[in-house]
C-alpha cells in the first residue's frame, strides 16, 4: 500500500523498534522528558487557575486536565536500562528503589486521573484540593528521584 | 493552603504565564516539539503494527491511539509570534500561509481522531487504512512546513 510506504518516510526521525525498552537510552530519555513537559504545562495551567494566577476557564481547564490525565503514565515506560546516564535529571535511586518509585508514580497517576472530573465540574474549591493533592504527588517523586 | 504553595515549587521549571501565546518563544517551541515527539512515538508504534514490523497488540494499540488522539491538536497553540526562529525545523511558510497550515493540521487531527476506534476494533485492514491516511496527513504538513 503506497500510503503505508509514505508513513515510513514520515517516521524516519522517530527511533523506535519493538517497544519502549528496546529503544536507545537517549531516545527513551527524550520521550519521558517530552511526556513530563506536556504534563507540566497542562498541570501548570490548572494550578495557575487554582492559585488565582490566571482566570478560571472551564473549557481550558477541561482540556488541560484531559491531556494531563492521558499522559501521566506515559513517561514511566522510558526508564529502561541505561537511561540513568546522559542528559537526564533522573537520580540513580530510581533504579535502586524501583518499587518505591513505581508506587510514587502510581500515586501521581491516580491523583492526576481525578483532575478531569473536577475540572469539568467547575467547583474551584474542589479544583484547589485536587491540584494540591496532585502537586504533592509530583513533589514526592521530584524530591527523592530528580536532581535540581 | 500549604499544598498549593508546594505546587509552585514543583512548577518552578515550567515557564508559563497567562497562556501559551504569552510564553517565551523558546518555551513554546519546546512544548510543541514535546507534543510532536509523543505523537510520533505513539503513531509510530501503531504504524509499525500496521506494517507488520511489530506484532499487533490490541492493548498497546489502543493505548497508542488514545494518546495520539489526545495530543494531536496540542502543538498547534505553540506557533505564536517569534517562534519561527531558534531551535526549530518550522519553516517561515507556516506564518505566511497560516490558513493552509491550519487546514493541514485540522486534517491530521481529524485522521488521528479515527485511530482509537480502529485500534480497539482490532481489524488490521482497517488499521492499515487509518494509519495510511493519518501518515499522509502528517506528511502533507512536513513536506511543506518542516525543514529536514
Amino acid at each position: 500500500m503506497k500510503k503505508l510506504a509514505l508513513v515510513t518516510a514520515v517516521l524516519a526521525a522517530t527511533a523506535f523498534s519493538a517497544g519502549a525498552q528496546q529503544m536507545k537510552p537517549e531516545d527513551q530519555i527524550k520521550q519521558r522528558q517530552a511526556g513530563y513537559r506536556v504534563l507540566g504545562y497542562n498541570f501548570g495551567s490548572l494550578a495557575a487557575m487554582a492559585q488565582d494566577k490566571k482566570p478560571y476557564n472551564k473549557e481550558e481547564a477541561t482540556r488541560n486536565a484531559a491531556l494531563a490525565a492521558a499522559i501521566a503514565d506515559y513517561p514511566r515506560q522510558f526508564f529502561g536500562e541505561g537511561t540513568d546516564k546522559g542528559e537526564t535529571k533522573a537520580k540513580p535511586e530510581i533504579w535502586q528503589k524501583r518499587s518505591d518509585f513505581d508506587a510514587k508514580m502510581d500515586k501521581m497517576v491516580s491523583e492526576t486521573g481525578k483532575l478531569p472530573q473536577v475540572a469539568r465540574n467547575g467547583d474551584l474549591a474542589a479544583l484547589k484540593k485536587a491540584v494540591g493533592d496532585t502537586g504533592s504527588a509530583c513533589k514526592a517523586c521530584h524530591d527523592e528521584y530528580r536532581n535540581k
